[in-house]
């Protein structure tokens, strides 16, 4: 069942390693089917060298798995929380990549300190709060999704469509998988700037107008960036 | 038209990749036909995987588009301002190079520390002031391609050839795509180097009779390096 | 004798390669087999471009060369000491692989910054002292491993999988050749990621309870990471 | 002539690539003729992808040109009065690698922070004084030879097979082009690991007796490492 989007979801698994932004199985990627709602996500500890299209694992939005041989990523009840707090998102994808989770490790939010950020960033990459005792020790991967959504708030999770999780690492998101990963080599790429620019002494932000006119005129009402609707 | 400039122009673009210099669509590399004074540019947000050398579009130096069946880059009109002030030049390429884009996004000028960066650049690469308000919201891109030109001012283009874009990123050109290319490449190397300079204490520039021997052993009238006029 | 083992340890020490965790000859691994406890390691000063299956030295356990035309690696002391005294481990793994050698290089131990770290180590990574000067005239390469030992006390040397040498470099371990190259990648990422935590002012350790959740659901008796015993 | 010199001198210069020591052209690679004495050097200013073992000049002691259709690396001078004045090297690499270049930008000696450098730099990889403003402007390439050879003083260049060209770059050599390539990669990665351990707060430099024995273990009239006289 959903075989294209198991290859959909492995692809976008596989194009983790290709970016860079995996070693061993530290990252994992799931996307949503629109019509049925079912989950596809990638097996729990599967190595990227032996993984293939069909061990992807199929679940309902309840964590129930409906196919599939193996287990699914631990990760998943953090996926499943997210699909079903963010309506619009197809994709969610989790990495350890160094920069990003350096900024998470140091508990820092990513401040918009230039158009690159802004233009897929409204604003700054977010840092949760450390999660408590309790949290971890109970329902630890389901809290770790509540904990995004208590720090994105009221935001749009298409227009800040990624959380640092403290001391842990990135979550980010897409209208589908493909997308979540495109924005995880881009978080990549910004944290890295980002730190180079700590390290020059750099200000805290770019204006606001200027961080409008760029997210706007990629992703506005009125964005005249790329080739419209192609 | 102009099948050859569009071909040149297309490999500076698969170039920019080559070099590591972009992922995803964020960078673009143009060239100018010293004949017509038409300008060859990359289409906006096409990505390199898909890009073909008869996707390049073809504008006149006021920026209207002459042949293409996508729409330009974003930045044309930047590029194209470059073109009208910078007579000299025959290529423009805008990345977000990761070292570079960090020192524009910390607001400041590349000092020249060490004989690389003065066999490229005939003193600092410089930075230009933020755009005001008013600048953001009106012909952002081509008040980029002004800040840029007010920030060289009377300096040869060809002996500074490139300027960093506060808050942004690099602008390079050259004679023609290619050098563009080469100098963003070298560019590159330099701002990595010169943030490690500033993370090991270095000082603010080497003396100006070495930066004038090495710029001058290689640019100037009485060059001696390379194999003169091959 | 011993030829899969051989095998085994020589695709080990390719790995280093392809990991990127060494240049030159500046690593080497070594395997046990559990049967005749003999122990199979790299020879000296050999580069990994001429190395084949067949140029695996064979020990003892007591450092008698049992089969090999060439010198065992001038770490052979220190891998023998370490099966010695770690009975539950089949592989040893030395780099000087970048990160892990620069804070081995501090004589700092790396700590646990964030949940990558606690899913490989049980605790933060620990450095060893300074070796004294008669240690190093006599018998410097036993030594290191007695002060390897040392450094590790009473922790189980399967849940600390590697200690840094002061000044010198990591050893890394594992129930094979193939668990300890890994366990060195996963090092040498998780001190990268260290150091930009460091840069970015990040503080010294995640919380206790979040350590054991991470490195208990991946390894203790309750591990639910993976796909359990397949 | 010396058609295998050529080959060996071209394929040093090509493994600069190889090892990420160079882009586009900044490097050099020569070898001396142990029997006549004359100089190969890679031409000036040619691209590595176009250079072929032909384009290989040839020089006699004293820089007058033995053969060759192209001009000389600009940094003959340089090479050639190392020849002269260290007897025992057969090879000289300048390049513009980056960790070393942005030590030597700094104006630092990189010291022996770890046994990495011990295994192959009998002490700190020295930085040369800055020229003065004559030395710069009447025969600049041969004063850099003077500066290094000056810097060295009575070291013995084989046990410190480089010196840093305050605000310039590093100069290495060895008993072949080869070996001076092999060290040049050696003190990239030296002097990369030197800056994360300065970031880290590392210590100035190991003890006397653990330098001495890493590096006369593997290069003293004593050594163990390696395989000897093969």
């Amino acid at each position: 069942m959903l075989d294209n989007l198991k290859k959909e979801v492995y692809q976008a698994n596989m194009d983790l390693v290709r970016h860079g932004l995996v070693i061993h199985t530290w990252g994992n990627a799931s996307g949503r089917d629109p019509g049925s709602g079912l989950i596809v996500i990638k097996p729990s500890g599967v190595s990227y060298a032996s993984l293939k299209a069909d061990d992807m694992v199929v679940m309902d939005p309840d964590g129930r798995k409906v196919e599939g041989d193996l287990n699914p990523s631990t990760d998943a009840p953090t996926h499943l929380y997210l699909y079903r707090e963010f309506r619009s998102i197809g994709g969610v994808v989790h990495t350890h990549s160094s920069f990003a989770t350096s900024w998470a490790q140091a508990g820092r939010d990513i401040p918009a300190f230039g158009t690159t950020h802004a233009d897929h960033y409204y604003g700054e990459v977010p840092c949760t709060r450390e999660l408590r005792e309790d949290e971890v020790n109970n329902d630890y991967e389901l809290n770790t999704g509540k904990v995004i959504a208590e720090r994105l708030g009221k935001l749009d999770p298409l227009i800040v469509p990624s959380v640092l999780v403290n001391g842990h690492g990135p979550f980010c998101w897409g209208l589908d998988a493909a997308e979540a990963v495109y924005n995880a080599a881009a978080l990549e790429e910004i944290a890295k700037m980002a730190l180079y620019t700590v390290l020059l002494g750099g200000r805290e932000s770019i204006e606001k107008y200027l961080l409008d006119k760029h997210f706007l005129r990629k992703h506005g009402k009125n964005a005249y960036y790329g080739q419209g609707k192609m």
